[in-house]
């Protein structure tokens, strides 16, 4: 059994990952850890674990979690996972960072868009960038993953085969994307209230999101070349779900079954992607609760655009679930192991 | 492997069903049926199957999957399974029935309650009402199964300790029960159409609510005598969940460490019944997606009553979830088997 | 034009206030005070007021005020009103208070129920409890209005008539009332983040909500003794409005023309009370943004029991529109004024 | 007072304009007209009615309701004003006209959008595109009047400014959209029930809405050339509201402040549209139940790109607002009568 520890097991993505490792076969959860709630039951903060999860969540101390686990999932707020993350860590256990420390590789770029210091540079080389579809081959053997953010997940694995085929003006991508109300997390916050976001829809962070720079590094490296897009963001009022809907401009004259076949060329194997059939589009409600990503495409030849949709679940493809395939792959697990999760609807 | 067909599949319960078994080790989904979709691939009516179950929805004869499979659920609008189910039937499979039909062991009743004739009043014996928690005995070794009603399950488990040791007077008893939209089906109807629930909240069929009879006769079977009782359902904008908020005036002096121990008398060896911790109270939000119902309560000095909550997630114990108990007992399983589902929050 | 202050103008209910007395055409609204949000303007609070309300959060200065404004509405907590309104305060100007600190008559059960001291047993006195469909002719010419809870303005009006007339039996008396999150006011709180309500029902305050003794003391004028009740409220999913589903055993024999004619003798003219056909019920999404209550019923033969609902909007007649029906009768105008808001559907 | 008929009045839009009416101090509804409910009572198909207005829904003879009425609003499927309204009825009375059928000034791009003939090309001519803000003037003494489509009010007064100042590449405009359920109208429709839509979001109708000529068409005037356009329409799971987030490359070098004298040239004395400050951008709640439009913007100088946010109560401003504003416009009234509705919040 694969011992693992979770810190920041409260908050929403933590909560999933706890979820669903407790129905992973080959996992034993040694150890929480919630900041807020040091010495009280993980049940009673949530308490969907009545009864079947007596742990108390205890206050965090990375050497001690080394020690103890061969892996460490970390669900801290960005600027913290670089200060406690060191070699001599990772040289003890494995290190899933759901945080934005490790993903990109330019600390300049993280410290312009994240307003901080990055306190990891000397060990930035050794993350890999966790998008498991993509990044599968470097992940194997690595002690440090950089878990890719929610919005960047569905954004990259939606975009990805056509940039890397070279389909699109890269200057013309526009990623409009709509999220459930998890993804602001738990932290107190009036915006957040209830009926502050039931029944609204806005934007946020318009053209200054900080998912921007990751998706730009990594459909970066599938060009070629340096990609400069539009990233807008908007909050949704239900819990769950992300769905990206994603603009370019073709720059090859293609037919529907052209680019299908560019599509299936890098996901027909690949279990957790799912492909839409020509006139069906993703929908968040159909992965929710799952570990997939469904994707589907519309060819304008008005306006000589490509409309890509990508859904995931932000909590399970876009953290939790992504954490424990990047899990699965770093101990030679079958990937899916504990993530063959049927989407549960309506729900 | 046992060979499961699912008769109305396409409802939301039916649907459930089927998420429910693709996870169930010792099952294997032989047939789906729903009347409206005969020839149509189920994933393209629940798309959250994309991929992972390429059935198509077949006509419904019960005749040919009684040969063909081992058990039958049946999730059909009353009057349907009483006119389907014979003798023959039984002795070709078992009949797990999610509807009605059988679960009034007086026909009379049934026929005055639901406005229809009763068409199978000589197999009504042979029924078992499949209340796992209450009747597992009686379930063990037979062919034909009575699923409980949602509303039904909630109140019967919620009051029934009370009932069975005295402590409640019988004809003070209320239910006021608040269920989620899927309770009311997936067939079209103006009332459930999204604008027409959203942001509102309503009782609907008050004090005839076909539940009603159901659940007088089953605590009528605890108290030994027969019972009439105050149900009312309500409407609340949510997809799932029931709660029911359970009235009583006491007719001993108990203290909550009193009642307490009569709620363990009855649950503590029950893994799918939890009970809250004194001052704690049932959410539907802490069972979404589980076979468990969670039950507290508070007794009142002031007036005398006792208030239980008890909340389950309508489509799983109170529908799919407790069909597939009913399985596992039925086939000698070990009774969580595939049911060891963690609740999923938020969702 | 009658001026008017409003004290506590970024809660939910002095927003609401706000809205309707702009709406108001004998009104001009010369203060808004919001503790927290000091010089900031309005309308960055509440965006729904740009362009057309330009004032600036004024910090609270009852003195000031009561020189000032004919009318000051007070939307504050318990325990701070009682300590700023006195005799010398009531000479100067007309006090409409949101709280709970002038509605019981007995301060001993005000300080049992609400924990803390009450600081203004001098004034209590003075005090007119403000439902105006009860206390129309005590409130002309008052100084000091309690403008009624929100569950006690719902489940007093709709039982009133019953227990007035002598055909229930009082100690049956259950009130199990839902209503949606704007009940819970706008303050910092985990349990009312967006995902912690959606998707979810839950009863809270068991036996001890607040709006007991209030229920109680009024019900107990109509019926010329001590009541003692149940009153159980539930949050809902939903913004607003409030559903009470009211139980009691009938002590007459009595049909439901001879009911009806028992509530059209209290409601007939009431041009806020609206009396559902037989056979139609009250739905919260029928009075939103009104000041209406809608009041239905139903006897159950079998249990002896009549079942009333009553729905309301809580920030209306639950609490900002029956603020400004009591306004309209100490200032003498009809009592419709400003208040014919057609209810908005589906919004 | 203006003697009003309202065809087609049980749809969302059609009563949302009877709650308008009503309010509307210069304005009697004379007739109410509902294909479905034909001699059923208003108030019985909407009970936020009750009591209040007592109208029977009458059965649509055009020819009656112009010698009637001083105008009718046309709340009807596409297709079916183009065939009843004449020269002869516009002779005797005005016709708003909540459909497509007289919008398009082309009728061939009718019939291929539409997929269906155009019946009424002979007074095509004498239609008025009744976008206030833009054709009031064209739109005073006519008698006929097209009222603007939803998507594709929200999306012309958010983007017309830019586009007849020549700030930016008519090529590059993309709008997605995003609408509350109410958008998809009342009919009965598996996708529009409760649990179908709750809780998850999709795009729909991609690059083929029928409002995408409409806001082609009103934009190409603005121009003065014809442009094609990308836009996505997406449904949200709230009752009301369309936000519309608007892209375009900048082809000048302007400042914020540039652009913000652009927006108040167009807007500054249009009391229904209401910019908003630098970095607030527009949230449906804001405008809920009111016919103002809140439009805000951003430069985006890594990509050059502005994007402006518009946002509307889809059946105020998006319907039967605009529609009361034509009207008011018609017949030489205060364009604000009976529109000074305060947004409600939260609702």
């Amino acid at each position: 059994m694969i011992k693992a520890g979770v810190v920041g097991a409260t908050g929403y993505a933590g909560n999933e990952l706890v979820r669903i490792l407790m129905q992973h076969p080959e996992v034993e959860i040694t150890d929480l850890t919630a900041h807020s709630y040091v010495g009280k039951k993980f049940n009673e903060v949530y308490e969907n674990y009545r009864d079947i999860n007596e742990m108390v969540c205890g206050d965090f101390n990375m050497e001690r979690l080394a020690e103890k686990c061969d892996v460490v999932f970390l669900a801290l707020p960005h600027g913290v996972a670089s200060k406690v993350v060191t070699e001599e860590i990772l040289q003890k256990t494995k290190v899933i960072d759901f945080g934005a420390d490790f993903r990109l590789k330019d600390a300049d770029i993280y410290e312009k868009w994240y307003g901080v210091k990055h306190f990891g540079k000397d060990i930035l080389k050794d993350a890999v960038y966790g998008l498991c579809e993509v990044n599968r081959e470097k992940i194997k053997g690595k002690q440090l993953i950089a878990n890719p953010g929610c919005y960047t997940t569905c954004s990259i694995l939606s975009l990805r085969p056509l940039v890397a085929e070279g389909l699109i003006d890269l200057d013309s991508i526009i990623i409009d994307a709509k999220s459930g109300v998890t993804g602001a997390g738990r932290g107190l916050n009036i915006a957040n209230m209830y009926d502050e976001c039931n029944e609204s829809v806005k934007a946020y962070k318009i053209a200054s999101h900080r998912h921007t720079p990751e998706i730009e590094e990594q459909l970066g490296y599938a060009a070629g070349k340096k990609i400069v897009l539009q990233f807008t963001p908007h909050l949704i009022p239900m819990n769950r779900g992300i769905l990206a809907t994603c603009y370019a401009k073709l720059i090859k004259n293609v037919s529907y079954a052209d680019v299908k076949a560019v599509y299936e060329k890098y996901y027909k194997n690949e279990y957790f992607v799912r492909l839409t059939k020509e006139g069906v589009f993703p929908e968040t409600r159909w992965v929710k609760g799952s570990n997939f990503i469904d994707i589907g495409f519309k060819i304008d030849e008005r306006t000589g655009r490509i409309i890509v949709i990508g859904a995931i679940d932000n909590l399970v493809k876009g953290a939790a679930g992504q954490a424990v395939q990047n899990m699965n792959i770093l101990f030679g697990l079958d990937e899916k192991t504990g993530l063959e999760l049927v989407p549960v609807f309506p729900v």
